[in-house]
């Protein structure tokens, strides 16, 4: 028994290395254990017949095409959990937390066996851009959901005019610089009420051309995730309103039946926002990841050393770099305004070469201060937050 | 019943907007519901079961001075129930993360009663800058383990003698700048066997400070975690070893008894990492966190329309500026090194100036897989590891 631990390359045992006591120790440990094990067992059994319950309320709600995630039932259930907890001498945010984690790995479920019934199944979908990496995420949601896909790719032109016919959607996934390109070219092939809709990453100038091209219903999506989200649930869609919302609430009802949150709002407002959580996020973390290349860092050794929440973040610049080139590069310098953006950023990183130089302490910490304070609130929710993330992250690597 | 989503500030029902089909649906529901809060109650009843049966381990484990944490015996648990989930048809992953969860919560507290005990209970601690955040919260761990704490402050060099006489330990806790020059103050009281500790976040100059000014044990710490840190299991200790190791494996023992993972090395290592692992990283959070204020981004409103990941990232920058400023300064520049890397940080992000130019798109792209190609492997490694954090974040907040 006890603990051993690397000294210097020896193995020492630190902690109880008298081996007697641990040996007499684990005996009187033993029926503990076994009690303990037959808990965990039925905790299982339980979940697994919880898990036949929520077989039942799916296979209903299937039948009335009720949705997924039931805000107020959930909310309810963990309340009359928390308190069970507290009576029990049990953490409450402890349970609830497990709770929590049940509940989502339903909806999980629940989500993957309702899409195949789509808000508009039977519906004919062209997706241009289809054989990329968004375009064929969506193309295999819109399948399972019972749309008729089409596909029309780079070498599909000579045919568009059939690809167009009768579709009730054309859903535009193609890389940002041709999106108003390919939106024109595309446009007089199109049945007048077909909604036209895109997933580029900015909205003003997909939206304005899809507006000034197409007489129909229009709409500017604009998906907060990635091909490697295995589901949408309450991931982000924006949608810019462009013309005839009621012709395209289908389309918003699918994403909501996927499990998606749809945020509307205007496209200047979008790339506004966009601006910073995409592009400015995104350069400083190719920027990080950029130096840590150039100076060769030894990856692997400083993980060794590194406590959870560095970990985290070198994860996340590993994630980021695990993502499409050409999407990023373009996401980053999509418009004249988020370049310049872009240049004050780095004029403002070079702006603290002084703060470095020796001795000026005192002038980093005021500027830390007036950061802080403006920061205000949102610090102590993220404390909350990370902490929280920062435990999971312990409890599981 | 159905989901309601805004459009445009107006409310729309999205899906099911049928009241009838609504209504009967729930009385059909109800009684399933009913079932599967029974079941509810009885997994809360039996974590409450399963908490009395660790109750008894940690009396046990208390008595007999054992470890906490002990891996075998946790992956053996975690095998048995992932085979039980598989057999009854539930996903054992999720199964393991819910045991996961469970079993860090009494290992928490465990920790938490068994500190009580120390490795040296009634040995004499005194802890240099006591007062500060670290101090205080090191003072705190070890007056709850039994030891005998003693402070000593800025105010208190006239009873130096008095407050060193007979201890066997003294803690440096005070700012990095001022780190060697306490040490060689404090060093002519200290008894010749004392071990002589310090928990600096560089590591050459304390260790060769204490080297020089005390002819007894001598160990450099570095605790990877900041005061905000609920409890150190498995947080990250780094050691390295002055003199006499033998002579401070009880203060090494009284870390890992705290649930913290200690690990050794040579204080040039120990530099040359953390001028990476925490001196850029928090100088790149520092100089993002500050253009978001320098421009008075509204982020309230960027976290209205934000993905789980770019709460998170936003989260990281929140938790930095909550920290002590004068803390994060010093380690930010704390040797001629790290203000050399962090300039020629600087200079590298200054260096995509041209790359922001219409058009370059394409040595953009190169750049990126250039150092995508070099992350390899650990992007696979980032992406489960962030994927799971961010379905955590999903599932929470």
């Amino acid at each position: 028994m006890g603990m051993v631990h690397a000294w210097n390359g020896r193995k020492f045992q630190i902690m109880n290395s008298d081996n007697q006591t641990g040996q007499s120790a684990a005996v009187a440990l033993e029926p503990l254990r076994r009690e303990i094990d037959a808990i965990d067992e039925q905790l299982v059994n339980l979940l697994a017949e919880r898990r036949q319950r929520v077989q039942k309320v799916i296979a209903l709600k299937q039948a009335k095409n009720l949705p997924v995630y039931h805000p107020s039932r959930e909310e309810d259930l963990i309340s009359k959990r928390r308190e069970q907890a507290s009576l029990a001498g049990l953490d409450p945010d402890h349970v609830e937390e497990l709770f929590r984690s049940v509940l989502r790995q339903s909806r999980v479920k629940q989500t993957a066996q309702i899409i195949r019934t789509g808000v508009r199944a039977g519906a004919k979908v062209l997706v241009v851009g289809g054989a990329g990496k968004m375009g064929g995420y969506f193309s295999r949601w819109f399948a399972q959901s019972g749309y008729q896909v089409r596909i029309l790719e780079v070498d599909d032109w000579p045919n568009a005019a059939a690809l167009c016919r009768d579709i009730d959607l054309a859903f535009i996934s193609v890389p940002i610089p041709q999106t108003p390109a390919i939106i024109q070219r595309l446009a007089p092939f199109l049945p007048p009420q077909c909604v036209l809709a895109d997933i580029t990453s900015i909205k003003q100038a997909p939206v304005d051309a899809m507006l000034a091209s197409h007489p129909g219903p229009v709409l500017g999506l604009h998906p907060l995730f990635g091909p490697m989200t295995s589901n949408m649930d309450k991931q982000i869609v924006m949608a810019v309103p462009g013309r005839d919302p009621a012709a395209s609430q289908w389309l918003v009802d699918q994403f909501s039946s996927w499990g998606s949150i749809v945020e509307v709002l205007s496209a200047v407002e979008h790339d506004e926002i966009m601006s910073i959580v995409q592009a400015l996020r995104h350069f400083a973390t190719f920027a990080f990841g950029q130096f840590l290349y150039r100076r060769q860092i030894n990856m692997a050794r400083t993980l060794d050393f590194s406590s959870p929440i560095y970990r985290l973040e070198l994860g996340m610049v590993g994630r980021f770099f695990a993502q499409d080139a050409p999407l990023y590069a373009s996401i980053i310098s999509a418009t004249p305004e988020r370049r310049a953006i872009l240049k004050d950023f780095i004029a403002s990183v070079a702006d603290n070469r002084e703060l470095l130089e020796e001795g000026n302490t005192e002038k980093f910490v005021h500027e830390f201060k007036s950061v802080a304070a403006w920061f205000g609130p949102f610090c102590d929710q993220s404390i909350r937050e990370s902490t929280f993330l920062i435990e999971k992250l312990v409890e599981r690597f």
